[in-house]
């Protein structure tokens, strides 16, 4: 099968994007984490809608597992093989075409970077509406399979509400496409939401329309020492409302604070510790800094304010240098939760005890998205193949309504928690739209669901 | 079948919520636009979300069809029976929790009015993103089903926008879930998404929980007259990014203008005729005329301002009695399209003349949202029963990419349409998902996709 299968793979893509040699292989087969890897039969690079049409369908005929991959930028093992299947890289799917200025929505391929998108968006007087840390890496298809969130959810949502419509290749190489941007448009079930954030299981994203944003150059930053995380929860709260110009709410406490100074060198910003850390931003086309002033007036904790670059980016770094401070400290176990914010201060409350009494010599130490009640939770001692404070923390989660997995997905890594967290209905839906659309298994198996 | 059914249905909700009195069921098989009805076997009114799940699985075991309906207001024929159905109503699921202060979201039932879901939300000092002239009979399930647009979708998109989860019972009986409000959740399909906007062909919308929005109680409106569309699409797209309160931009054209002001008797509000009329309102914490009218300082055209309760009501009134004096004009052909931005004002100047070469002495009234290029066509003139001048429109909408329905759905009213609008993969992809949850075709037959 597979000299037949590799021959036909040539002869679609040319030999030249097709990947068989162990060493160009091989950024294709180790994921972001480093934590998941798998052998590929080979990696296959089409440079057209019609190619990975091509390749679906010599896959399917031929029996062959497909694992789509954008920029390798997951973190759950979602885009890189297991052991044996054709990975489908998508980065040489670069079209553009020029951005919608009366509109506000671009059209690109699914292997253009979410930087490109940016400038693009950027030169026409418009913006982007989702921004992360691997902006130069992270791909538009692979940010539409995963849904990414990043540090605007708040303000903007997720990449499923930037999506005007997605062109993508279903496993029997048959082709899903809206793509001439339509803010309203009630014909039928929404495919391109429902391609959103499944992962590469149901079809490849090869184009997308995305909806830009109005620019807001103008930003102001606050830090706050709060006495609680039931402090910060109630302050955002009220933010939201009465601060349109509200970007982002970053969560953090003493332990993740006192590890960045010790790894960064920075001076405390406090004159005494807090039990919550609350970082604002604010952003607007005109200097938003007055308006964040006087909605922190009454505050209950100390505010510091900046709205100077280097005064925003030193409030910031206190909050992004977690992940590295945290990584430099050792082995870290890291989750991505979410939980209802009703529920978020005794999820904060139960997080060290809950830990402890799984591991009692682990450290944990916790950050994230206020407002979508998101916490990355970093878990600091137990060795690398112990799991039993992740697990500890992930029925916690459960118990209290809450998501596994806010950003990253499930990719491989937690498909056995998957039921736990949905419910048996839930999964089972799931399972029904993934056969209607792939019954043969082709497209990612073992991600989402074991096979 | 019938009796046995019928008894088993009236064990489940008691016999006083199982409707089979012609005059009783009279109400359920009518539709909005009088255009669609049919009678049904019988209409059912189930108080609870178990009592759902058990008039599902008694019809999918005794092999009947379901039509559910919510405030029936719908306007396509989806809500209405075909001749033979259960009608399900869900106007008693009308249950609530309180609203999530800090979280800004609620729960309601599918049988709560979108009146009622805007008064809880004011009542804990938030708002609800969607707003429409049904307010007081649509309910939140069949505008989730339907995916219900609006007065507001520029500033905050439709109610799939709103969505943070749903209760949903499929035609077996099993009851999808996640209504903790979670608004970073990548564990899955979006299956809330999916249903929405699924016509009640995929399961039975019982919960909610909406995302609610910071009020903006002051408002600001202008009318201008503008010499075309050209001009009133860029000057809305400059607005949309320097002008953050935007909140609606409604375009409408002087033949509509006229019929209004002799429909009305109210007074010519400017000098000449224009190429196309644009009605903008903004909305914010705090006054925001000063912006509106500072925006509008280089405008192409006459402008006219209005800040209180009484002149923003009189220039409402130019647009919003369109429907009205249109209806008063004769038998009227209503169609509900959008098309891409940059083939608006082409569609625009195209309308008129295919029109006319289909039906010679036809007028077209049309008149809508912008920001989406969603206009709402009427065409007074040809017989009821005489749709020539409605399918060369929606010919005209298919060649320029747009959608043959905007906001109101598929309906039975255009299944014939689907196809030509969305392609035979779409299609093709939708099936099989309707297919996948609901094998039997046990809910709403005949809607979407003809049987």
């Amino acid at each position: 099968m597979s000299t037949r299968l590799l021959d036909r793979l040539a002869s679609i893509v040319g030999a030249a994007q097709l990947l068989t040699d162990p060493d160009l292989k091989a950024a294709y087969e180790t994921d972001w984490t480093r934590r998941f890897s798998g052998s590929a039969l080979a990696v296959v690079r089409p440079g057209s809608t019609d190619e990975v049409v091509e390749v679906l369908r010599a896959c399917s005929e031929l029996g062959a597992s497909v694992v789509p991959q954008g920029g390798n930028t997951g973190l759950v093992g979602g885009s890189v093989p297991r052991g044996g299947e054709v990975v489908l890289s998508t980065l040489r799917l670069r079209s553009w075409e020029p951005v919608d200025v009366d509109g506000g929505s671009l059209i690109a391929g699914a292997g253009v970077t979410l930087a490109s998108a940016q400038q693009q968006a950027a030169a026409a007087g418009w913006a982007f509406g989702v921004d992360l840390a691997a902006r130069d890496s992270a791909t538009i298809g692979g940010m539409i399979a995963t849904n990414a969130g990043g540090l605007h959810v708040l303000r903007h949502g997720t990449m499923r509400a930037q999506l005007l419509g997605v062109e993508a290749v279903l496993a029997d190489g048959s082709v899903v496409r809206r793509l001439s941007g339509l803010a309203k448009d009630n014909t039928g079930y929404d495919l391109a939401g429902l391609l959103c954030g499944s992962e590469g299981t149901l079809g490849v994203i090869t184009r997308a329309r995305l909806c830009l944003v109005p620019p807001m150059p103008r930003r102001a930053v606050a830090l706050l020492a709060l006495p609680d995380t039931g402090a910060a929860i109630s302050l955002t709260a009220d933010l939201r409302r009465s601060l349109p110009s509200l970007m982002a709410a970053e969560l953090f406490f003493e332990a993740g604070l006192r590890l960045v100074l010790d790894h960064t060198g920075a001076a405390q910003p406090f004159a005494a510790p807090a039990g919550a850390y609350l970082l604002l931003e604010t952003a607007a086309q005109s200097d938003p800094s007055d308006d964040l002033a006087t909605a922190l007036t009454d505050a209950p904790g100390e505010v510091l304010l900046a709205s100077d670059q280097s005064g925003r980016s030193r409030l910031w770094q206190l909050r992004e240098r977690h992940t590295e401070a945290i990584s430099a400290a050792g082995v870290v176990h890291k989750l991505d939760v979410s939980v209802p914010l009703d529920r978020l201060a005794g999820f904060v409350e139960r997080l060290a005890p809950t830990v402890a009494a799984a591991a009692p010599s682990a450290r944990v130490i916790s950050y994230g998205h206020l407002a979508e009640g998101n916490l990355h939770v970093s878990i600091l001692g137990p060795a690398a193949d112990d799991e039993s404070a992740d697990e500890a923390v992930l029925r916690l989660v459960i118990e209290l309504g809450g998501s596994i997995s806010a950003e990253h997905g499930i990719g491989i890594a937690k498909v056995r928690w998957l039921e736990a967290d949905r419910g048996a209905a839930d999964v089972a839906a799931m399972r029904a739209v993934k056969r209607a659309l792939d019954p043969a298994g082709v497209l990612n198996p073992g991600v989402l669901f074991d096979t």
